[in-house]
């Protein structure tokens, strides 16, 4: 099974607007086990659209148009569709009623454009899914099919995952449902990783099912993805859950969350499970520790705030003044070494007081001072969730 | 003159990397007049970039292929080009010695795999900047030019700039120099840019050069980008120059920097400038003011630091606090209504002690959350300009 996406908007090849989709669409794609050999961008242009999807649809069995569903008179991805498909346009009536009600609901008032966006080639069916204006289309081509989905990435997304990859598979014959879920390491390298589960991986890859994939996930660590397939979801989860314990007996503690956790929201959970506010003191990342925190953090109920420097004399008593400061639980500091401290570049050091509790670790990172920054940031995120696991 | 742009790796299609290159690529394009009709995808498999490259070729007079010029197998580039430009590939000894010098220079060795990256098409030219170990090439083909650049962001837009786009234009024909300037502006819609040079905009329509485009910049304001055609470079810079005088006369000091300033850059030289250290109170922004800060200023003497809380009683106290605790000449406070201040939702305010001048400012900003806090970041670096101006 093959299947090629064809992102439309002359502004994406004016790099006004990076195509993002597509690469969205392709790794989905790769998740459920279907080929995609081509992406391509086209502009806004009846002929050169027509002919983009038609060799597409040449080369694939199936189409994923992006794109070109809106209101206004350059969006014409219907008509380029309806023209593929030698039929005609029909206006419905039903999404019409559809799209008033969504302006309506937000206090606004329909325009007559809008009422394109409800032109629907004859023999095409409607995607389910329907978050914004643009009703997604499910279009057959002979035995083959065209998709076609907004440009909005997550109106894109609701029909991916609601609909096409779904309908994709049904026409691989693949009956199976693929499940998989991300286990976020920190603290090994990719062939560090490689080597700790290399018998696990030698063991799975003769079985078949479920499988494992690295991601690199720049400086927040390594992704381990499970894909498990199976009859059923809970089957399919069933299989996870044990492969899930498998791989977390064998990686132990450098496993910090799953799927959409990141390092803050999990220290930020450790903190509220064990009942205990923080203060930072940054001398080294600048706000950044602080941004991050507040972020996921809106109300600062956890995160009680921080104290930003150039330099801190002395990280525990940097630690311990912000605890106080800021009448937190923990007071936790990061700084970087001075050239008097007579410690190597690069050398950092970080500093819980937690309750009067004194804990400290040094590290040496590498790289220039935009990576340090952010590597200094997950370094002591992960020293105060090592510490916090402790208690 | 149409230039399409082809991009290699199936770590793209995959979704692993997001192909920012073509849209570059394509910004630049249509900067110098070129027109870039299809943008493709392909993966690291010989037949499809050949059957890719060869369509590409013959829909448009020149393509550039970006990626697969690595030192592994799956780096093919060189062989499709050799391929579609029926010729041999040779060795070529001395960029051989300038990828060893390269390594040697970094303390490493090289590997002979790197010796695949000086295999060079009969007939195909190097591109002189070589940023990294994989040489560019210019490849003709008949009349017609396929242009060979690695997938390394900052390689390839070495060679984009100095020799690819140049090259193009020459062969179009164009003998201009083309150039053009950024102008920065905070505090207007695009509409409202608009209707402020409406009347300029219609002169230079009449007169076809230089040109004016907007361009919006998310919550960083909008850029009015002047685009000058002249017989050499000295002739275009006293074009763009002569219209930034018009352009500023009629926008005024909504204009707060010119090409890559950013708000904080300029606030910082307009610190010291004028002697003053700043430091920062954050009750909304939650240390993203002093993350955006410390970024531009390394060393931390201009702005001397900041301190981050879920709420600050009041803004004018907390300006002259943080002014006092950090040592600085310009004590700056962005701090949200609470329900008990009586303000709508959304209000925010700006409070600035400049040794001991109180100014403030009161705003009302729309958005979510994670939109607010930007907002209210982009709204006091402003409010901080203007003020800092008057001084």
């Amino acid at each position: 099974m093959r299947c090629e996406v064809v992102a439309i908007g002359t502004e994406l090849l004016l790099g006004q607007i990076v195509d993002t989709n597509s690469s969205w669409i392709g790794e989905q794609l790769a998740l459920v086990g279907i080929d995609s050999h081509f992406q391509v961008k086209v502009g806004d242009n009846f002929e050169r659209m027509e002919h983009t999807i038609r060799q597409a649809l040449k080369r694939s069995d199936a189409v994923i148009c992006c794109g070109g569903l809106g209101p206004t008179q350059d969006d014409i991805t219907r008509e380029v569709i309806a023209a593929i498909m030698d039929v005609e346009l029909h206006r419905d009536e039903a999404v019409i009623e559809k799209i008033r009600e969504m302006f309506e609901s937000r206090g606004r008032v329909m325009v007559n454009n809008n009422r394109r966006q409800a032109d629907i080639p004859e023999g095409a069916t409607l995607i389910a899914q329907m978050p914004g204006t643009a009703p997604g289309l499910v279009c057959p081509v002979g035995d083959k099919v065209i998709y076609a989905v907004p440009g909005v990435p997550h109106e894109m997304r609701a029909m991916m995952v609601g609909t096409i990859l779904e309908d994709l598979q049904h026409r691989a014959g693949e009956t199976a449902v693929i499940r998989s879920r991300v286990l976020r390491t920190w603290g090994n390298s990719e062939s560090g990783l490689a080597e700790d589960l290399a018998e696990r991986i030698k063991q799975l890859d003769a079985k078949g099912n479920p499988t494992l994939a690295f991601q690199a996930s720049g400086m927040e660590g390594i992704n381990v993805r499970i894909t498990a397939k199976a009859v059923d979801e809970t089957a399919a989860e069933a299989v996870i859950a044990s492969e899930e314990e498998i791989i977390r007996s064998l990686l132990g503690d450098i496993i910090f969350g799953v799927d959409g956790q990141t390092m803050e929201t999990v220290v930020l959970e450790m903190l509220r499970e064990r009942g205990l506010t923080l203060a930072v003191a940054e001398g080294l990342t600048g706000g950044v520790l602080a941004a991050r925190l507040s972020d996921m953090d809106e109300a600062m109920t956890i995160f009680r705030g921080g104290a930003v420097r150039g330099v801190f004399a002395n990280a525990s008593q940097a630690a311990t003044a912000v605890r106080h400061d800021f009448g937190a639980d923990v007071g936790l500091a990061v700084v970087a070494a001075q050239a008097s401290d007579q410690q190597p570049a690069g050398t950092v050091f970080m500093h819980l007081d937690i309750r009067g509790g004194q804990h400290t670790q040094t590290v040496s990172l590498p790289g220039d001072r935009a990576r340090f920054r952010n590597y200094a940031v997950i370094n002591v995120l992960n020293f105060l969730r090592k510490t916090l696991a402790t208690l």
